[in-house]
């Protein structure tokens, strides 16, 4: 079989614009995959005039007339659209058609969507957002960034099988380095929930650092860092805001002088190879682990560049078979045994 | 009665070495401005020897032989400091020798400490840390930073109280825009303790401006954020990290090539100019609030420039009374009549 993955084309704040385009850019670099593009018809179709038949063949067109809002409550758009782009692409995986899906579209109202239609995998009580940010020394994936607000102990202890899964398949390695966000990396600091979730990581076969705490998600060490979605959710955000304040900060110096503007051109070729390594698009693409089956999200704002990369990691995990993967790894650690 | 000050001159990870020159220069700021050396009188008493005599005048030097380690635990630092440098400079506040104290030693000692010597606020459960942070479009004082790491609605309630009056005295607004920090900014966002707190919020006389994001630390768009010390701590430091990870491609792609290094020459006098304005020096001196005197915790690693921002945080809550004002307008708040 082949692969094949349904990209909601309507999620996001561009549609099929930019959600096209990276499709065709999918199907150019991956010479067996076929993609399902779901979304209304009339505005889809024209993006495919004129295609290679290469290419038209290994696309289809399913028609979904309605479009989950980014507003739109996570229960309201469970219950109200059923003909929505990003249902009907859910559930294109749940009959099979596809292996993964791919939306940009509301994150609350496809986790609800993803839950109701593909089911959690046994043993993972809630699904986790999880991404990889570049660090100085290597890459972090970090979960959970926001599908939970109050996780417990054994929930924590859940993400961190699932994180180990995606990262020793995207990274590589075999026993990836955990560790438990924290305000302090002395065993006495932080709360109850995880003290306790750090005796359940140190009593199992993870590879199990200790406390890491916010700095340490841009320091690379750790290959997972696990946290509850309240925290992952605002550190990232965090993140944002101040990569975003130093971008106003150098804007301002450079464009305060007629010096300062000679310099930014002197600069410019150094600076586009920052901005090339830094590129958030290079990342975009989170997991919604713990799901029988796999859906990525991409962020909302997704351009082409950034949309294909979220089509890469769906492509990653289908190869990898993430959540088989994280179903054997619960199992092992469940009854003790050392899976590897 | 002038103005006076105990220093705790062991603490941080340079002591009396970047600390004394910070003293001496806030005298020679502040001509009514006394202070209260604490430490060990053998390595603090070279560092004085020459000084003017205006100088010598405002200076008291005041034996402590021991001095509290930033490994210390809370609790031994409590038991066993008795005669630290940390502990002697807490007590002058309590016997009204000082106005104020500062200390760059270990933050849960000195929170231990100065709860224990100092004793908490009438109708404050628990102190927090509050610092400022430069944005696009204004500065924020947020807190908790990590005093805590498990607030009720309650608690989070008096962190705002507490920040409204320090933003007040600070930034000089009559009523600061006040803001939750959570996952989203739509009402049903969050778990059970922040929609509490956003009850509390929104039927008291605060500027109550709602739910706020992460990176929304960074806008400047709320005058105060408050959150609980686990999620702020976390916040805090991955900002640190996104910072150091920045610095670090800055400084690889100037550095990778001829080109790139005479780029940086070129750009020196503008990346000065924006260091300048973001440099975290200028915003250190954080506030341990809540207690019945001023206690304002310095960064570990803060050399004499950034110390004396410290010192001057601490002048400012004394001539504001932060204290006093905290409790005047909880009490306010509590009987329902408006403080403005």
């Amino acid at each position: 079989m082949g692969l094949c993955l349904a990209l909601d084309v309507m999620g996001g704040d561009h549609g099929p614009g930019e959600i096209v385009p990276a499709a065709l850019h999918a199907l150019t670099r991956h010479r067996n995959l076929e993609l399902l593009l779901v979304g209304r018809e009339q505005l889809v179709k024209p993006a495919l005039a004129g295609l290679a038949p290469d290419l038209t063949r290994r696309l289809r067109l399913i028609h979904a007339p309605d479009v989950v809002s980014m507003d739109d409550a996570p229960s309201a758009a469970l219950r109200n659209s059923k003909n929505s782009s990003m249902r009907v692409a859910v559930e294109q995986v749940k009959s099979s058609a596809a292996q993964a899906c791919v939306s940009a579209g509301n994150t609350g109202a496809l986790m609800a969507i993803s839950r109701y239609v593909l089911k959690m995998l046994p043993g993972i009580d809630r699904p986790a957002i999880c991404t990889v940010i570049p660090g100085i020394n290597g890459h972090t994936h970090i979960l959970d960034l926001g599908a939970n607000v109050d996780s417990s102990a054994e929930q924590l202890f859940q993400f961190a099988v699932m994180g180990v899964e995606l990262t020793s398949a995207a990274e590589n390695i075999a026993a990836p380095k955990v560790g438990l966000l924290n305000v302090g990396t002395e065993e006495n600091k932080g709360n109850d929930r995880i003290k306790q979730a750090a005796s359940l990581l140190s009593g199992s076969h993870l590879n199990y650092i200790g406390f890491v705490e916010g700095n340490d998600i841009y320091s690379g060490d750790a290959d997972v860092i696990v946290c509850d979605g309240f925290v992952g959710n605002i550190a990232l955000k965090a993140s944002e805001g101040v990569a975003q304040f130093f971008l106003h900060q150098v804007r301002a110096g450079f464009g305060a002088s007629l010096y300062g503007r000679v310099a930014a051109l002197v600069c410019h070729p150094v600076i586009k190879s920052i901005r090339r390594k830094t590129d958030p698009r290079r990342y975009n693409g989170a997991s919604l682990l713990g799901l029988r089956s796999i859906v990525i999200k991409s962020h909302g704002s997704a351009d082409r560049v950034s949309f294909a990369h979220a089509i890469e990691e769906a492509l990653l995990e289908v190869k990898n078979n993430i959540p088989e993967r994280i179903t054997v790894r619960l199992e092992a650690l469940l009854t003790g045994s050392h899976a590897s």
